[in-house]
């Protein structure tokens, strides 16, 4: 269900937006698109009158009606004054945020926030896009992605209620989860990814032409989310730095063992004590732990069936090729395409239940595409 | 030009394949689709018994004709001997391999083959499945993949040319590389990735299952290439053992700064000295390397536009997406498919060129898609 879809929201409003980003925005935009009133607020008059003109909502004044819900999306460095602010500002109203980071915010709302503290509940929607600003706002930034609901020990049920109300409203699935335990999660899944894809990629940068000419699907895969912004990166690190450096410290410690199985094979050569065993050991981890990230559809991954099929890179043929797959009445569950530098062709990896692979295959083999072997 | 498109080949044969897994396997049955005779020969019956059943060729026997070219696809561990063999047995024969690492290949021949080493010349298909062994056999393996042609300094200038003679035969784009400059690049654009997806994944075997549900497509993105055998991994990485090693010893570099950093913000603050300034540093030499890699058709990688449309996860949406994109007159030149755990619509993050963004946000638009800003 997309907000468009829905005729009435759970959250009344108004709400007032503090920080007119990416997110808060879209949020406002989201709330508007459904007849919520929505106040913005932003320390910069112009991102506030881009906000405003991008149909976010309508600049907060003196004479502004009391906000029943505010939503602070400034930067995590100072989201924890602004949350304290306006707690004592809107005394009726639940307070949220949307920083990436929780544990710095939740702990210095309890230590200042006093019996305040029981309307401010804390919140991370996973949702981003590669351009920031008012100017990359929209209304469904949020559908279908997790967000985070971080209540405190003093956080009141109702206050709590209100939170996931507006992640619902938004199109997106609640989450609850205890602040460090969110921290520590988006570690591992989110900010430790982020920098290994920065760490090979960095290994580039001095690597001969001829090296990357040899590059495929893998290294664009584990290298993409690299091209991010620095200094966006930079301030979402700082601010959960105890959990990154924990885990990057567990990283080193499979990378110095893979370092030394490596050394004895260099120097001992291939069948050298402990180098293929020390090898297979964190390769066989990796196939542990990647068997353990949710599918599409949450839960265990479900096993899909592939089917694989050349593409000439021509204009219409990977469309073709998609109006054939549901011709033959298949739906197409994910897909993968790879190409290697240089070549007239790609291959489209498709991938289907189980059940309709044969289907499929003698599907696209009639319609004249070339079904190669998974 | 694929094979089958392929009148005539400059391969003539006899051809011998020894070693039948997924790669000798896939050569035998490419050659002999084009009426190339194919000889076979495995140190496992079964193994023989079945790329012939497949039909990559007929096993070798005393009375084979002698055969213009050998290809040795045995595993890397016994690859110099198989080639040192048939470059003694076929006195008249090129020989080569396709081992995925190449300069202790190309020593162990060198130091070995006295006047035979003129006919060998080393090779590097850059392809594969996740399957192995012949059953996965595919004539069209190698089509539009690179092809790393390695020539010694006693390789005859006629061998070079048979070696890319089958290359280019069989679909793939020759690219010609010196023993350690091939080793290097793979351990850059191959092995490390492959480790780096894995010590990722690794950090996942024992994170709690909330964690998890907050995987997005950048984690997913990461780690797909850590579901890989890790016994064939730890084979492939004892055989480039010491350009691994290095390229590890400088990611640990890098890592260890990164650690630094995060251990400052952790214990003075997110402003301290050091902490932003280092994160910034490994975040922004990963964009320059990931800047380099070449895209889709080769060179720098081309600037795409991005339209980003919102699926409904049924039947026949996407392909009905992908056929109106074509009957708008626009080509999609790369896709991403973007889920989260338990969201009823998925996001296609289509790649056209820049100049196509607008006229197919457009037509999207006017035929009810709901379009998303990037």
């Amino acid at each position: 269900v997309t907000p468009a879809d829905t005729p009435g929201l759970a959250t009344t409003g108004p709400v007032k937006v503090v920080g007119t980003g990416l997110l808060g925005a879209s949020i406002g935009l989201a709330l508007g698109a459904h007849g919520v009133a929505v106040q913005l607020e932003d320390a910069s008059p112009a991102a506030l009158a881009l906000a405003r003109d991008m149909g976010a909502g309508e600049p907060a004044t003196a004479d502004s009606a009391e906000p029943t819900l505010v939503v602070v999306a400034t930067p995590p460095d100072v989201t924890a004054d602004v949350v304290l602010r306006e707690l004592r500002r809107h005394p009726g109203a639940v307070v949220t945020d949307v920083a990436s980071v929780k544990r710095i915010v939740a702990d210095e709302v309890a230590g200042r926030a006093g019996a305040d503290g029981e309307r401010y509940v804390g919140s991370h929607p996973m949702a981003g896009r590669e351009r920031s600003g008012a100017s990359a706002a929209d209304a469904d930034l949020f559908v279908g992605r997790p967000w985070v609901v971080v209540e405190t020990s003093a956080s009141h049920p109702a206050a709590v209620l209100a939170v996931r109300a507006l992640a619902v409203d938004l199109g997106a699935t609640p989450v609850r989860l205890g602040a460090e335990e969110h921290d520590d999660a988006v570690a591992l899944v989110s900010h430790l990814p982020q920098l290994a894809a920065s760490l090979v990629a960095a290994r580039l940068v001095d690597a001969p032409e001829g090296a990357l000419s040899l590059a495929g699907q893998g290294l664009r895969d584990v290298t993409r989310i690299a091209a991010s912004d620095p200094m966006l990166w930079a301030s979402i690190l700082v601010g959960n730095a105890a959990p990154v450096a924990r885990a990057l410290r567990d990283v080193r410690a499979d990378l110095d063992s893979l370092v030394v199985a490596l050394e004895r094979a260099s120097e001992d050569g291939p069948l050298a004590p402990g180098a293929i065993g020390g090898l297979t050991a964190v390769v066989s981890a990796g196939n542990v732990g990647a068997a353990r990230i949710p599918g599409k559809h949450g839960g265990a991954p479900r096993r899909y069936g592939f089917v694989t099929v050349l593409v000439p890179d021509e204009p219409g043929e990977l469309g073709r090729l998609f109006s054939e797959v549901g011709e033959a009445g298949v739906n197409i569950e994910d897909l993968q395409l790879e190409h290697s530098a240089g070549a007239r062709v790609g291959l489209a990896r498709i991938a289907v239940v189980p059940a309709a692979v044969e289907v499929l295959e003698k599907a696209l083999d009639e319609r004249g595409w070339r079904v190669v072997a998974e």
